[in-house]
């Protein structure tokens, strides 16, 4: 990269043969300043959370998104930006949904639920009926058609709380709310309630996506908080007949046209090879989806900002696609992959933020090994700043469907035990974002973009 | 330690050449566990916080918070459980403070403001006078007392951003805090006004201690949020004949007995040689001293509650102090450091928990190379559990006084990029700590205690 006169000047204090280490050392150093001195980061994630706030595919606020993003990159004066078309489906989650539990014995009160995404409505009549609660799957099909057929299902495996990493424990109880009505509905089950998947223990529930199969009835889903399902799961102790009541109006529109967004600076000496940094525009509309993923799409911008405010000319083109879509069907990640592998762009590595804006920690890496070694490499130049972890794992949604064509993939990796505090529910808004956490991740991202431009990964 | 049957069970299954390493990665996953899915820690916080508050060194809230201590743990039945008496100052903050800008420029204002700890008041008439706003002492010391004297002094200078760890920016800002009064009280001002070290950017004003120096009248000082500041500032420019009006009736009492509470388990082999963990039972007042450190006392709390629960007997005593008055004098670690040496008790580890309740990185260690690499050679041990880092560094302010006694200090180091959100503000309360992240900052604790109770540290 060409670098600014300053840096050149400090770096002849240094001696001849520690020559590239300085010089990286003092390029990091600065990124990781400009980063935590300018609020411009911050106050974009602002606008994008309160002007324009939850944005689900299809939806008039992610059109919003889009054009803020579009204008946004322009303004900024990159050397590319454009949209990339794609379909997304359109779904509507109509009035605020309604449960309530009615019985003689425990009384009737409201649970604080909210329509799984992509659920099929109850019609505005709404569904009642007696609840079955079970922990998993086997259970549900332990008790058979018999005990399900009519009833409401109602899932109420916790999130399990000993995992260190929290997106495991995510994991330990997501597939409920994913599969739940597949297999209660194959049961004969006319509806499910499903304990949100999060390690939280209070009154938000927490949205995302619900599958159906095309054999299968698709009924009606919704997510109550943790605490609305320990209270209904001790109401069902007290009163294992009382009934429940559903409202939810949510349904889908047909398709319609949405769009990646794309920035570039132009590599000045190999423009075709690209350093892909991804982040997605859309959310949960319950909450602004602030790190989810507010703070990747804010992020990337920023990196973009930081190399063009300091004069840095990267050699390989930086491009930064926020996708459309992460949350339903990657609709967009799909699109890209696809135009990716027609024009046979070469990609040198695709990095993706999508863990919300908490402290970084490190960069999981899904690449071969001489990728992952060269990576690794860099670690004396990235532990001052709190990158303790440069290991094989996972990348992210959307950069996954570049998989198969052999780029390597790398994930920023943050604290993960807020995350799902937040996570799909009403309660991702802005003010949980820690201004400096969030570019610490930022400044981490274009740290490792200016290591990969300057050294490459074979 | 004695280990339960069930943990002796499923270390058979591993080979037993591996024996030991099994042993305890086994030991440090149930311990793991155990502070994860407990809420009794949580608990203990949300009580210390809301029932009791905030409770500066003196006051009746330190008594009540001393007393329920010595309650909680005679309750989960310790081995012993005393007072250890020591004299305390009694600052007594007094009626709202009240600073206001009066302009007939920039118009007439109010800063939010508090006193900062262990101030003299300006006495219920309060002080009026012009301001000059400066970022160091050497720029005070330049303008020198022709300019200063009768003023009030502004020290301006921001945290530093660009630090990585929030201690770091927290330092490059507090010496106007700590030493203002001083050097402006040197050349006559008669006060001082101070913006607020931290690195948030919003309208808490901080407090915390200001030292005085018996050659120089002492003056009153306050601190402002960092907001105020800047538009203090500003105002200063536009007008820079303003005059502040300061009022606070903030005073000193006679000094008083205060108390550290100490409980422990004692050793079955060695109940001579102790293991120390210590955090302080007192805190700021204008907060509810969530992070600092209720976070530190409810973390120690669960060490105990940790090994009586899991029946493991510790070889080593394990002895928790609550010191009292770490935020003026630490006048109970001087105490406490003081009998140590009287008695000649034998410490072989004292650990701090003071950084507040966030996700733990590592251990900071303040003890020879033996120790410390007998505790670096644990860390495969730690890692699964996002302990990064074990090394050289400071420990905490209470134990800091065993130093002379060559005991091994250790700190819990912790995220720091929120900590100074908080600290010494209104904010420092319940809600802004997260349950996971203390709990995994109780079990990185009894992780050590486990391992150095097992391995000594020679």
């Amino acid at each position: 990269m060409r670098i600014k006169p300053l840096l050149i000047i400090s770096f002849l204090m240094f001696s001849l043969n520690s020559y590239s280490q300085n010089f990286d050392s003092l390029n990091i150093r600065t990124i990781y300043s400009e980063a935590l001195t300018s609020r411009i980061s911050y106050d974009n994630l602002n606008y994008l959370c309160k002007n324009i706030g939850g944005r689900i595919c299809g939806s008039p606020q992610s059109e919003k998104a889009i054009n803020w993003l579009y204008n946004l990159l322009t303004e900024m004066k990159l050397d590319s930006v454009y949209l990339q078309e794609c379909m997304v489906r359109q779904w509507v989650r109509g009035d605020k949904e309604i449960a309530s539990v009615i019985s003689g014995i425990v009384g009737n009160f409201d649970l604080n639920c909210c329509a799984l995404g992509t659920s099929v409505g109850t019609g505005s009549e709404g569904i009642l009926s007696n609840v079955i609660e079970v922990m998993s799957f086997d259970e549900l099909k332990k008790l058979g058609r018999e005990d399900i057929e009519g009833k409401i299902v109602f899932f109420n495996r916790p999130a399990d709380q000993r995992f260190i990493n929290t997106g495991s424990a995510y994991g330990s109880a997501v597939d409920q709310r994913v599969r739940g009505a597949i297999e209660a509905g194959r049961l004969g089950a006319i509806g499910v309630i499903v304990r949100s998947a999060t390690v939280a223990y209070d009154l938000h529930p927490h949205t995302g996506i619900v599958r159906y199969e095309d054999s299968t009835k698709k009924i009606p889903a919704i997510g109550i908080s943790t605490k609305d399902a320990d209270l209904l799961s001790s109401s069902l102790k007290v009163d294992p007949a009382l009934k429940v009541y559903i409202r939810t109006t949510c349904h889908e529109n047909p398709e319609v046209k949405s769009y990646n967004v794309i920035g570039e600076i132009k590599g000045s000496k190999y423009p075709d090879e690209i350093i892909l940094i991804g982040a997605h525009t859309d959310s949960w509309e319950i909450g602004e989806g602030a790190h989810d993923d507010g703070t990747g799409i804010a992020q990337c911008i920023e990196v973009l900002r930081i190399f063009k405010d300091l004069d840095v000319k990267p050699r390989h083109t930086i491009r930064f696609v926020a996708f459309m879509d992460e949350e339903i069907n990657q609709r967009g990640a799909k699109k890209y992959a696809e135009i990716v592998k027609a024009k046979n762009e070469k990609h040198i590595a695709a990095i993706e933020s999508d863990g919300g804006g908490f402290t970084p920690f490190g960069f999981s890496i899904d690449a071969n090994d001489t990728a992952r070694a060269k990576i690794q490499s860099w670690h004396p130049l990235l532990l001052p700043y709190g990158i303790y972890y440069l290991e094989k794992g996972g990348s992210g949604v959307d950069v996954w469907y570049l998989k198969d064509q052999k780029i390597p993939l790398i994930g920023l990796d943050v604290d993960s035990q807020r995350y799902f505090d937040f996570h799909h529910s009403s309660n991702d808004v802005f003010e949980n974002v820690n201004r400096r956490e969030m570019q610490l991740g930022s400044a981490s991202i274009a740290s490792l973009v200016y290591l990969i431009d300057e050294y490459g990964l074979k």
